[in-house]
């Protein structure tokens, strides 16, 4: 209601539905003189389109993004820069079967009892998991804008598929080795039995979910703010903006909750004539300020509500039980997808902080 | 930086500082006409008031609330309620010798880096806990709005501190029997061993974290929005704004991203007229809005980061190792006193939401 | 830097260049329900588009609308409504000459400071009279809304030009007799001295500004609200938003400054059983509140900066005197094709906090 | 209902009634480590006080401000600095008479109907003029920011009061001159005049209303944004958020609508190797972007509400005709204590307007 928009300075505003003519994000506040191109944004796009393997959707999206304005001689402009991505190959009559038969575990009903039937229900309207893609526009630019003025590099995998965890090493946190397998899981060994795993799930008509962590190297000291400016709490709504996050934790998160405070808390050391800290328990944030220690966290995602195994709905016109069984072309499992969107919604967090405190400036020369 | 305040409608600003004169918050967009006494406020603060047990800093503050604007005639007004407690019991002294080395744990360092030594940085000054109070005026507002008009009522408690956890029945969850013992966990027979465990690492000098739970009954549907108006992602950022918050799930949260969606998804019935879902793994939030279930999530605190333990830090004016011994009147754990603050932060934004979708009206009659 | 938008929660932020692929707009907060055909829009649109007189720019643009998402089986869904215009008659090289020569009463000189050069400078990119078109998209579905809901009408339309001014009687003012000519002054025998006041400037190839009045009625009471909340401030936010606006004042305004108080009070009177004021030299505001009474405001037009007569510059390269002659096809006078604007812009301030104030729900039934 | 606030970076919320117990003002986003001391604003606040002379409300106020919070050391610290004045000299009584017959020409109508007699009406709780003092708190910070990191210096001062102008040339703007006498005309011929016609005024219990202008100088060039960032929008929401002020203009204003494109275009000229203009039409703002020339804006207060000369209103509970006398102590003409509040609100928008741009940085060194 208040705007479909994240950001102070760096606002990004989302649009579209996932059965209509387009998807698409609005974004605003980006410096002026940032070269851009269309192929900046398409890379990470690529990264979260569906259809690549057996693992995702089968549904076939070029996914391929026009930049309509704020752009001109290859650079930002300062203006709002407006991005699109046209709908091909949606097949809407999947979902007309269901329109009063709520999916479990979907927006259908809540959306419909709020918006008393007038949302775009198809595919969820604009609450499919299909919009992360507006996410990843606005992502990719400020991903962009963070490496080329601060050098800060946003990395982020997949830790765990259902309940096989990754073993991840620092010196595998790269985009060639997150990228090398179709899981997104740098621990290859790992990645080999999520897949076995996703495909097992598959064949049940059953979803998995699982948990990916993202790092951001290159901080600098003081992002953020005080109480409701912390980072955390900038970030942590970015997070729960993807569709199916149901949990968020910073550095040692739920397990430090367990730990003694001699334990979790990190220790200051002098290295190299810069202050760090030995540990980094705090996942690179404390008082809601940034360390600049690596920016650490960890967003659980659910299994995918989309199952074609028969479930229990009700019938929200007759009000009698119902049984539904999910047709269409869905993810057995989200994750291996959403690396990207990770790194976009950390992306324009920092980038808005960046901003809001004059380290990267109006414009980028 | 861009105005320490939350909320979109129902807005709160807190201000002061630990060691300063006073402590106050200003909560504007709150409906005319709601019935207000200063003890509504009061009677939450006293929960979370020091110096109540042994398992509490020692400081003790009177924490008395006066209400200063937008209250006439015992009723709101619908101009901005601006509230003040007036600090008493600071003790400056104790935190001039660590102006220069920071508290491991603490906003100490990146605050000083950010401000460049310009805050107050007594106490923590405004990223200390002590601002948790100024959360709790506008959520004792808030709370009293959702019960009298909406019936919402939000209890919070704790589920674990350390590696003890309760194990709580719904029939627990009320205010007798959560505030019956001074960790504030219903489970009474888990709430003694807690009770022990804090005053061991008391005693050791050290500090516990642990786990709140809260839980919001009485929810309408649809309360929420899409994407970057999620409920999710407005009560994470307020959950993210309590200091020592290092985690936030909600529903099956973490251990739902390890199990199937056949198991994870709860399957729609009607009892009494009403849809339901047999199981709440949901949390009671479907695709960024209220499903009409109660509302479940769970914060993690870590562990209090003052302890009288000697830790390494730095000296950074030398850029020398130095150590460190926190002295003054710190809480072995901040668990006990969290849950009225997580109650305020929970009933900020469903009130912030209610009075977004017309739930509740301008004026309360 | 904030985000190119406007409005709290009916939320419109528009894109786009006078010389890029587009223009457009995305509302936010609509209302779900409200029945919208592109037509309801085009009709606005149509009255501003240039090329219909010798009064108004040649430049040819069909101006014809897309809806991109946020409707659906022809009724808002509450989502963001995304509005495009392709542009086709552009021709940029009007403007290439111009980059160093920065025109007299443009935004081209600030603006290249601020961007350094960035910013799409071709017919003053986003700066652009053309964007006007974006502030109508919006305000065609903002104006719909409050005449659907509440029946609020507004009517916007000139009163001066050059120094001509009309002579407006009451039931002069509706779209039939506005419209009836190419000033839209609804004074007919001052709209043909209006008109040749604009085409003799036009022959001198100079140009001339003008007064649009607007009124809004309808109106109830109390929209609006204290100090900064002011419906008065947002009215004027929004007018000055619009290029070439300078002067904004509400019923009596500068005159009743000059005014004594027993004059200028309404004073209240009871009519049909309602309160209502003798005269309404507030112009419908009181304390930043909507009285009830017509809202009525009137915004000053300076002259169109683009005239064909030479003119003082600077080269900002060479630091060195210049002058420039302004090709290209631009309007004598602005001020004919502005009501539509004007009528956008206080639709979309009124529909903004009719939903606030909760006299228009989330949805629309 | 949005918070009543101003501003994006520097927020300025205000609190506070007439006749409560006191009014003020919170201040975030003021960047760290500016010297600020009480007397900066008291100094402001004293040229606002009533009770200086025969021209303002006999209302006996100290007005003596108070800082509780966000200054350490004698400088910011970077937290909401929270100001407050204690009323004193309220007498609530002479308002209880008046509280169903609405006073002409004042917020007690619209305000009793939208909060349904809740709000606080004495003295006209939160709408009344008395809440200006909480806006020169603000903007005594703000001016101060300014003058110390961009060398901007900001002047108001009365122009008209009724029908009598004065003729202001540019040497007598300074203060001074303005505040050499009780009308802060820097014209002291005019202001002898304008002095006699208010007490004139005064004598037959009328009130009159006057125009301020205000100047700013040293102005950076590239101030504000497009369209809705419009620096004019800004500034006139701020102005309109003055009680009294009816009418707000730029530069050449009003008039310059009745001027050709030719007479009004500021041609531009380099002196002193800086690009100038050699008229100032445009009162230093193109596009919604500040121009480096003075900023020139005109301000019209109607005559104030509150005369003594009995006027027409209507009981609202009886619906029935009735008469008013206001009784209490009321300014004649508040245009002499204004030119203090609109220093303030043109130096919180220019100041929020260089902390976006970056021209002024987080930390003041």
């Amino acid at each position: 209601m208040f705007g479909t928009s994240m950001g102070h300075h760096l606002v990004l505003a989302s649009y579209g539905e996932s059965h209509g003519k387009c998807i698409g994000a609005l974004l605003s506040g980006c410096p002026a003189g940032l070269p851009l191109d269309k192929s900046d944004i398409q890379t990470m796009l690529d990264r979260r389109r569906p259809g690549q393997s057996a693992l995702s959707s089968q549904r076939k999206e070029g996914d391929e993004v026009q930049i309509l304005s704020g752009v001109y001689r290859g650079r930002t402009t300062g203006a709002p820069i407006t991005m699109i991505i046209w709908n091909t190959d949606h097949r809407s009559k999947d979902y007309t079967y269901m329109e009063h038969t709520p999916r479990p575990g979907h927006s259908d009903y809540p959306a419909s009892v709020k918006y008393k039937g007038y949302n775009d229900h198809r595919g969820g309207g604009i609450f499919s998991g299909r919009l992360t893609a507006t996410q990843v526009m606005g992502g990719a630019i400020a991903r962009k804008l963070l490496s080329d003025t601060l050098d800060i590099q946003i990395h982020s995998y997949t830790v765990s598929i259902g309940d096989i965890d990754a073993d991840i090493k620092p010196d595998m946190i790269n985009a060639d080795t997150i990228y090398a397998n179709n899981v997104r899981c740098p621990d290859h060994v790992a990645a080999d039995s999520m897949k076995k795993t996703i495909l097992e799930a598959r064949r049940r008509g059953d979803s998995l979910g699982g948990i990916i962590e993202s790092v951001a190297t290159g901080m600098p000291v003081g992002l953020g703010g005080p109480i409701y400016n912390s980072l955390e709490s900038d970030i942590a709504a970015a997070m729960f903006s993807i569709p199916s996050v149901k949990g968020v934790e910073f550095g040692s998160g739920f397990a430090g909750s367990r730990m003694s405070g001699s334990t979790n808390n990190d220790s200051y050391m002098v290295q190299n004539r810069r202050i760090r800290t030995r540990t980094n328990n705090a996942g690179g944030i404390l008082g809601g300020l940034s360390t600049g220690m690596p920016l650490v966290l960890r967003a659980a995602f659910k299994p995918a509500s989309s199952i074609s195994i028969i479930q229990d709905t009700v019938d929200t016109e007759t009000m009698k039980s119902a049984t539904l069984q999910v047709r269409g072309r869905h993810d057995p499992c989200v994750v291996p997808r959403a690396p990207p969107v990770v790194d976009s919604m950390v992306a324009l967090v920092l980038a808005d902080h960046a901003i809001a405190s004059g380290m990267i400036g109006p414009v980028i020369e």
